[in-house]
This record gives C-alpha cells, structure tokens and sequence, in this order.
C-alpha cells in the first residue's frame, strides 16, 4: 500500500483543536475518527492510503487528515458546557469517500422485480410506462424512503435523481440526511409545461436541505424531447447555471434509429441543440459511436457520463460505456445503477466492480481498469459528475464530510494483499459500516439513523395494489426510440 | 409467487412427531425451522415457493416440509429427560438449499489479490506458481479454515476442491461442519506418484466426517497431464466408482493451442482419454468449440461442467461457459468461484447472479437464463455436478438437511414482487442469516460457530513473507497451454 505524500493541510499529529480555536472558546470539532486507513489521493489523483489515520470533521467538513497517535482525552472527556465531540474508533476499517449514485430513480424500487427478463421495449411499454401512469406523490415519497434507506446502508452518500414529483424527493433527501442533485424529468409530450416545471424546481430547490440538494434540468432523452425543447433547455441550464442531466445514446439501437430518422447520432442531437455547451450529466452513452468522439471531445470539461453497466447486461444489450474512449477524451465517467426497476438495486458498489470486470473484457485487456482505476471513477469522477467535483469524492482538508467506513476484517475480505483490490473486488456493499453526509452520522454499526425500514415496507405494501394495476391500459410515454 | 403442488411427502400440518415417533419414545427432530418461505422444486424441477412453511429435521435429512400453523408446544418445552429441539423462526426469511461451490482452491484465499490485473499466463508464471512452490500444510490448513469461514458466511454449504496437501483440507473440512468433495490435485511432471496419491487420498477419505466428504481424482488439466496419465486416471476411476474433477478447455487460447499442437481440442482429449465415460466434473469450459458438442452429447448423464464467470470477466477471456449449448445437450452446469486468487472471493451468490448477467448478454437475449433457471443452477445442477444430486440441491424430504436461511426484510431486497428475482438480482451472499448442514447451524445470524476467524487472520499473517517469497525463482510448473 502507498501513501501520498502529505499534504501541507494534512500534517501528521497537527489536531483540529490547535488550529482552529480562538483562545478561551475551546470549540471542538464534531466529529473524530480514529484508527482507520483513509483512501486519499496525491496531486495526480493517483490512490492511496494513509494508515492509522485521524480524521477532524468540523461544520461538516473534513478540516485535517492525519497519521499517527493522536491525543482523544479531550474528546472523550468534554468539559461541562461544551458540546460533546463524537468520536468514532474506527480500528480495522477504511475511511473513503462516500459512493455517489450517478444517475438513479430512486422512487422506482418500488417496482424492484416487477418486470425481469425482458427487453427494454416491453419493460417500458408493458410494466414501467403503464404502472407509472398510477404514480401519486405517496408512491414517490415511500419508493424515495426506501431508497435512500438502501443507499445509506450500502454506502452511498449523494444521488443524482431523474424523476418525477421531485418536491417528494426533495423533501425525502432532507429528511434522510443524504445528499442529491435532483431533476424534475419531462417530456415534450407535457409542452411547454414539462419544462417550465422542471426550471421551477431546479430554482426553488437549489442550495436547499443545508445545501446538501442541487439540482438539474432533467429532459428526459432526444427520443422524447423535441430538439426546440432541447434547445430551450440549454438555453435554460446555462442562463440559470444550472447542470442538465439527460438520457442519451443509452443503447445501441437508439444511436441507430436516431440516424436512421434524422441522420444525427443522440450525440449529435445533443451537440447541435447546444447541450454539449452545458454543464451536462449524459446517463449510459452504451450507444455512442466512434463518430461521436470527436463531438464529445469538444465538450470536455463541461460534460461527464454515469455508466450502470449491470442494467446493460441484464437487457442483454451489445455494448457498454464506452470508459476508455471517454477516459481518453478526458471525460469523466461516474458511477451508477439507473433505476431498481431494472438494475434490480442501486448497489454502487457492485456497479464499481462491474464496470471494472466488463471493462476488462469488453477491451480484450485484463490489465485496463485496475482497481486504484475503478475508485477513481467512484470518487473523484463521480462527484464531477453530478457537478460537485470541489466539494465532495475525496478525503481532504476543505471538502465536504461524506465518510463511509468500511470493514475489511471479514473473511472475505482478508488478507489484505493490495488494499484497492480488496475494496473493489472483494468487498461487498454490506461491509459498509457507517456513513456520514455532511459530517453527520446517519447509519452507525450499520443501523439507520434517520429512516425506519418496516414501516416504510408496511405503508407501501398497502399501496401497491393500486400503483401495479395496469388494467386501465394506459402509459406515459410509448418507447419507440 | 407461485407454489407448486405438495408433494406427498410434504403434506400440510403432518408434524413430524405425529408419524415418527413411535408410541413412548418420544424422540423429538433435531431441528424445526418454522415460518419460512421455502424454496422447493415440483416434480418437472420447476421452482416454487411454499409460503409459511414448516421444515423438520432428523438425523441430518429433511424429515418434512408442511405448510401453515404449527404446534410447538412440544418443541419450546421438551419434557425432561428428552433431547430439546431447536427450533429456527424463520419468519421474513427465505430457506432454501445450500448453495454449492462446484469448482473452487479453497486454501487459495491466501492469495487473494496478490496477483491483480494480469492476463492468466503471468497470473500463473510470476505470482501463483512460483509462489506455491513455498507451500506448507499448514499454509493449506490455515487457507481452508478462512476459505471455509467465507463459504460459511456466503451461504455454501458443500464445496468441490482441486488442491494439494488435500488431507489437510479434508480436516478442516471436518471441523468446520461443511460438506465437500475434494481431490488432490496432480501434474503429469509428478510421475506416476502424483496419480498414486490422488487415488489414495480418494480412497482414504471418500465417505468420512459422517459421510460429508466425499472425494474425486483430480488431474489438472489436459495441457499439465499426458493423455497415459489421463487414460490411467479414467480406468482407476471407473474401477473405484470415483468422479474426476479436471480443468480442461478453460479458455479459447487452451482450446485453439491443443488444435495446433496436437490436432485435438481439449474435449476431444477428454474424449480420446476415456475420460467422458466416467462422470467427470469440467471446470470453465469457456473454450468449448462447435465440434467439441456431439463429443460432449455422447457424455451427457456422466458429466458437468462448472462456471466461475467472474474470473473469465476479470482474465479477459474472449468467451464464457456456453450454458445454454449444454442446456441443450443436458449437461448440467454448477455454479463456482474457482479460487480467490484471481475470483477475489468465494461468493457463490455473486457467481449466480452473474451467470445469469453475463450469459443474457452473450446469447443477446435478455429473456434467455431466468432468475428461476440461475436457481435452477445453483440448486439441482450444481449438486449433480459434483456427485450429490440425490443427496443436496433441493429441500425434500430425504435429502440431506443443507439448508440457509436468508433475510429479504432489507431495504435492498424490498418490496417483493418475484421472490426469484429478489433472491438472485437483489439479494447478496450477506443477506445469508443462517447456514446448516447435515442438520447441523454451523453459522446462527451470522455468527460462525466452527471457526474463528480473527485467530486464523493472524496466524497467517505470521507465515505471509515466508509464503509469498518468490526471489528462489522456482516454480510449480509452467503454463503454456
């Protein structure tokens, strides 16, 4: 295991109290955890760990990453009037960012199972689009509960959510203490109303829930908003600053249609609509063609892809995220698992061990995709794509405390020969221990803090009769790519 | 959720000790698991579900499986002088049989991770070989013990093992409560004592540890051992009644390589050898031809061939286990790991769900290898292929009492809408609460009752430098197809 070189913030047995207290204040930090290896990255970005690190949180941000012993009397033992430091010893576990859900729908769990084994044209035609035309703002306030439940126990602080009745998650995010980029989805079936919506949540809601919520313009996909829509939307997202987060080119059949109709790839589309001169967040891409390159190459620094490579196996479609070629343009690509209506679960980290086995094999080369390669597209590349590349995916002085902790003292974890190879391919998502958003604990020792499962699970059962009737033969939208 | 008819051995409310017992003795079940939902199979091997249900053990088999209410009285509050039952309530949880790792090196564990991101000729020339030319039985003994310790905790009841220092496995083996075929591993470089050893080692141990191991011979692979030596090891094992557990066409390269060398594929070899007219047991198969299909079809009854998809992902293999061509042919396919060292874990759970993944993306078609088919293989197909196929594989009365309990009241696993799907898409190896075999809990709510995990972590740590030395520059053997 390699450690970085330090740096400067990051000075050995410097302790937040030293710095940071006015005299005859004595504020303390919030949070300590001691003990643990901390996954850091060095000024390339290149992965590594810092053993028996100490970790300062303070007003939910990480102030010092140090090694070595640290003296925790004060913290142990606060003196009467002053506010207890919470300290976590974190022997045996490691200490990395939080996972970030690139591109989910996180009230979908609700239809987790109800339509396996298809192709993606009946999945939506048959269950998804017909059973969502049932959907009340209950139904996305419970499938939202539960999947913030998932996502805290298997490690994943921040989602970028694509849905509908977004002032539901909104306020679900708030109260599970989590962070999220939200986008109100639309369609151009809606007219000019989807999109008016879809603005009018992005600006009521932005820098809300103690700014742990930003959000998107969220157009569904080229397939279902007309490019004037889509043209409306760029001009939107870049008056208001706001990032778009789209569908596009998902499969390969998409990228066929699109050129076989209108003689643009969905690249394409979104290029000479002025998407691509937006801050953009474009889901699965498993369609885009070497044609492409180049337009999205223009784009870079501006533009980032959220990859859910397990739904593109289970839909049995040819190709994948393209991770190379993006890599190679400079364009970030997160990590994500779509939907639980399809992906199954919003388990992150399967989706990093999996983007790194079908990497290896789709390149033909066991040596791409290392995994010190898959934790960096969980960390650093996944904040950056979902807009929060300063704030978030690193464990470093200034950024925003999004901690999990991770036991590695199972057998299936042990020994411990390459620390990133154990993280990625032989951890699981349940080994997370605790996971912290914002420097507040909200599962410890794996028990929820702020979500309580069977009544989640009790109240949505009631409803679900309701929600999965498809007698009415209706749907929301018809796929046709 | 669908259940199939009772059979009639399963007959709703027939206690157990209402048939059983004879008047004035009394004698109680071993162990009554109530309220589960329990995976079983009808008469056409199709998996259902039976809800509420009641499973009674004696004498380390299935007694019965009942449905609805039961009376425990009895059970909770034997009368003295009379064994006590244990008694499981199983309620929000789902039993079913233990899962079975057809084709693993269990004490390979010691390595996992130490040879990452490699193609399999280095991952074998400059890390595995040279490195088990240091190994010790103990080093074995230690491996197993963790090995088991994962499989345990994962939910594998049963494993089939291709090592060496095999008398050290088959206790561990003992100890540790599982159940097991193994065979000793050996090379055509060994003489004619490698083959001697593995018949004695199958001959010693076949049926021990209360009939829980049973034993196979075990010649690596048709490119590490002589077509004299494979001739000789199908006549011994027709002789003893012994299955041969073998690697052979494990990938394309091994497979075009025996074409050019010999004018033969590795099928063909297997063939020529007298090999497919003993049941046999072929690990991967991912380089099984077109031509390789009738040879094979002549085979079917006798043999099997078991998939750990992961490592062909994570090797970059051009190609996987064609399960759907065995299908056809009747082949059973078991489930697998292959060792840790290039899989990174033992989780038969994960070896499922990827079968599944992996083959709807080969055969592009994403109705093609169901949940219930992937349960299908890691039940029923998975216990014929390693012998057991009377004995494990389903919960009926008769079998043997290999039975895990698993919890699908978590966040990531709820709501159910196809208990099937659940089990194999949203479900994980951590989910597994509870792990008997032969009637006997050898892991309650996940605590292991037969092994000590941290003691077995820091006694190998102890032996690490001295195992994974390689400056002696030896190795076991070469590989070069």
């Amino acid at each position: 295991m390699t450690s970085p070189e330090p740096t400067p913030d990051a000075t050995p047995n410097a302790s937040a109290d030293d710095r940071a207290n006015s005299p005859g204040t004595k504020a303390r930090a919030d949070l300590i955890i001691t003990r643990c290896t901390a996954l850091v990255h060095d000024d390339h970005e290149q992965i590594g760990f810092v053993e028996d690190a100490t970790i300062v949180v303070r007003a939910g941000r990480i102030e010092t990453i140090t090694t070595g012993p640290v003296d925790l009397s004060a913290a142990d033992h606060p003196a009467p009037g002053l506010s207890a430091v919470e300290h976590i010893d974190a022997r045996g576990q490691v200490a990395m960012p939080g996972l970030v859900n690139c591109h989910t729908h996180a009230p979908m769990v609700t239809l987790r199972g109800i339509a396996e084994d298809l192709p993606v044209e009946e999945w939506f035609n048959e269950f998804v689009w017909p059973i969502e035309s049932n959907l009340q703002d209950k139904d996305v306030e419970l499938g939202a509960r539960l999947a913030c439940a998932e996502m805290i126990r298997g490690g994943v602080t921040c989602f970028a959510d694509h849905y509908f009745s977004m002032d539901t998650v909104a306020a679900v995010t708030a109260e599970s203490g989590m962070r999220a980029n939200l986008g109100q989805a639309f369609f151009s079936s809606q007219g000019a109303e989807g999109r008016e919506q879809s603005l009018d949540f992005a600006l009521r809601h932005r820098d809300t829930a103690d700014g742990r919520i930003t959000t998107s313009l969220a157009p569904h996909a080229p397939y279902t908003v007309e490019d004037a829509d889509l043209a409306a939307t760029a001009r939107l997202a870049r008056e208001h600053g706001l990032l778009v987060h789209i569908h596009a080119s998902e499969n390969r059949d998409q990228a066929d249609t699109s050129l076989a109709r209108h003689g643009r790839t969905p690249i394409e589309v979104l290029a000479g609509t002025g998407l691509l001169d937006t801050d953009l967040l474009i889901a699965h891409g498993t369609g885009i063609m070497e044609r492409d390159l180049p337009v999205l190459a223009r784009a870079t620094g501006r533009i980032a892809v959220a990859s859910a490579p397990r739904g593109y196996l289970k839909f049995a479609w040819p190709t994948t995220t393209p991770v190379r070629a993006l890599r190679e343009l400079g364009i970030p690509v997160g990590l994500a698992t779509d939907g639980a209506a399809s992906n199954n679960s919003l388990d992150v980290w399967e989706s990093m061990a999996l983007t790194a086995l079908v990497q290896k094999f789709t390149e033909s080369d066991p040596r791409w995709l290392t995994s010190r390669q898959a934790l960096h597209h969980a960390t650093l590349q996944s904040a950056r794509a979902v807009g929060l590349g300063e704030e978030i995916g690193s464990l470093a002085p200034g950024r925003r405390a999004d901690i999990i902790l991770v036991d590695v003292s199972g057998p299936h974890t042990q020994p411990v020969h390459d620390l990133a190879a154990t993280l990625v391919h032989s951890a699981r998502s349940g080994d997370v221990r605790t996971t912290i958003v914002d420097g507040r604990v909200i599962m410890r020792d794996r028990e929820l803090l702020t979500l309580d499962v069977p009544a989640i699970v009790r109240e949505m059962s009631e409803r679900m009769p309701a929600l999965i009737d498809r007698s009415h033969g209706k749907r929301i939208q018809d796929y046709d790519t």
